[in-house]
């Protein structure tokens, strides 16, 4: 039993905690942010964190209003050439809180008068103490060097900022839903278990992960994974971005995984689905969308999540899932150890 | 000879005809801008040109002050919900103009009031249309599928906004030597085609790309100019983010391209290119910094590019240059044809 498997399991409980024990500062958080009336949004993260914040930034423009921005940490620290902030809501996310860079982007936030906010699972790290206000993760000690448990709680906060903010029942009640379906997806760890154990899958170098909108992070933090779990060459993009150049990479045998949830994403994913079919590209496909399920090629899979109540927008919660359990049962058929991947630290310092 | 070496080769001639014909409108959109008084900026793209506008997010917020965010446009397109722009500056950068999603953020921020602005070689193209006022790249027509002379255009322009905006003379003076630093990168294409017929090179699959900084879009471009032309799965990342999990896939022999030039961003990557010597990683550099440009390994090459008298700022424009001739001279060497990459068009319509 591996860490990471471990930490996957533990999501719906994860999961559960963040939701009751942050519902009070969630509110708290927007009634303040009501009176600060914040032009934008400015969010700094690195590696898993920062496919959170690039979630957030769909979740809080479409549901709250607000323009997002993320922030380039270098301007802070290296070059010493800040935007002006003053309008700002600053997020920094950061699961260790320890990241000198991330800091710095709160430090600078909040001496210039931004409303500034740290979510972190270490309520005591540098990076709470440089926030006005600290969301504590809750997501329990996360020991293997992947992320998993505290990706998704960061997701769920966003989340619950965004319903509150939005004023959104049908995310709400979507919210409470999250935990089952998660516990719905982890029971496709047999077949991904099966699919991982191909000589196709396997023994590949390089794979494309594909998703649009609310899903774009999705594919982006399963690209992720692969990559520091498998050491595959993981190309994640929008598949309306993909068509822009990198669809020359598209040939005969390569893997892809194509995410999304049923809504107005599904059409684009279904044409590019054709396109890559064409080239002999292998798919597996993820989400609750048949005709998009059904585009799984005979070495891909179909991976069904079940989302019944949750919207789209909260899709993609659940929707990592099955990428997490194929990157950690690529890396054991590969021999790998996915608690301790090659040249990586839990803790990574970046300035 | 290809159309694309053409179009590469075309670059110091195209900067100057953007910055002589430009001139006078920069200096209007910037008394513009000040009555305007953006909040923030906010720039859709695809592709290149959203490589050019992540450009644009470093050079605004360190000169000019202003936050930039990026936009989702299936926000505006596939879900309908575009955040509030009524205070943003918002620019749609398309080579052909005519992207329908690009088109689209442009017509619903002007529709809800923001200041808009296109960037495109077509001024009579539906993105012209839609924005209040039109800055043409007048890079000439490029025909190669990749894009490079309007992709250095689109730098230039974002940069003299940049210069204006903040009112920077340092920016002012460099601008004008950009075209004969250019000229000055043109002279390696004997050297990298060289580096381009050795095996290591000419059959590798995969690829690092690495930059800090205002260098980062540079590390963007060229592994898009690698993935469309030469079909090689080239990872570009940050070199601080690149620590935060990506670091697992450095394995011995896997080519990598350091770019950056004299400043803040080459320490870390010096200290990056240590790491990846470390694990057999093949290093070539690419810039002005001796230090950084003596981190080439035997198998790779030092690139130097001559930067006298141009802020870092500015140093992405020639800096993009060696990795075009790189991704053209691997595409011959792998009997590519580089101006039509496989399943691409020039101009590519996505919503």
């Amino acid at each position: 039993m591996t860490l990471m498997r471990e930490e996957i399991f533990d999501q719906p409980a994860a999961l559960e905690r963040a939701w009751k024990q942050n519902r009070i500062l969630v509110r708290e958080v927007a009634r303040k942010l009501t009176s600060f009336k914040p032009e934008l949004v400015m969010i700094a993260a690195r590696g898993s964190s920062d496919n959170a914040a690039i979630y957030a930034r769909y979740i809080f423009e479409a549901y709250a209003s607000l323009p997002v921005s993320l922030a380039a940490p270098s301007l802070f620290t290296l070059y010493r050439r800040p935007p002006n902030l003053k309008r700002a809501w600053v997020i920094g996310i950061s699961q260790s809180g320890t990241s000198p860079d991330i800091v710095e982007v709160i430090s600078e936030s909040a001496a210039q008068g931004a409303f500034t906010l740290a979510i972190t699972n270490d309520p005591e790290s540098a990076l709470a103490h440089a926030a006005s206000i600290v969301m504590p993760l809750h997501a329990g000690s996360e020991k293997s060097v992947a992320a998993t448990k505290t990706y998704t709680n960061e997701l769920m906060l966003m989340a619950m900022l965004a319903a509150e903010l939005g004023d959104d029942n049908g995310l709400r009640v979507g919210l409470e839903r999250l935990p089952e379906a998660i516990s719905s997806a982890l029971k496709l760890e047999d077949k991904i278990t099966k699919i991982a154990q191909q000589p196709i899958y396997h023994e590949a170098k390089d794979y494309l992960v594909l998703g649009r909108g609310y899903n774009f992070p999705t594919a982006l933090e399963i690209a992720l994974k692969l990559k520091e779990s498998a050491y595959i060459f993981a190309e994640p993009y929008s598949s309306a971005d993909f068509l822009h150049g990198p669809f020359a990479l598209a040939q005969k045998s390569l893997p892809a995984l194509l995410v999304g949830a049923s809504g107005p994403a599904v059409p684009g994913l279904l044409d590019l689905a054709r396109k890559l079919i064409e080239r002999g590209v292998e798919i597996t496909a993820v989400g609750d969308d048949q005709t998009l399920l059904r585009t799984a090629t005979p070495n891909g899979a179909a991976l069904p999540v079940n989302l019944q109540g949750i919207p789209e927008a909260l899709s993609p919660i659940p929707c990592v899932v099955p990428g997490q359990l194929l990157a950690l049962h690529l890396a054991l058929a590969r021999n790998l150890d996915p608690d301790k991947p090659r040249g990586l630290n839990k803790v990574t310092q970046t300035y």
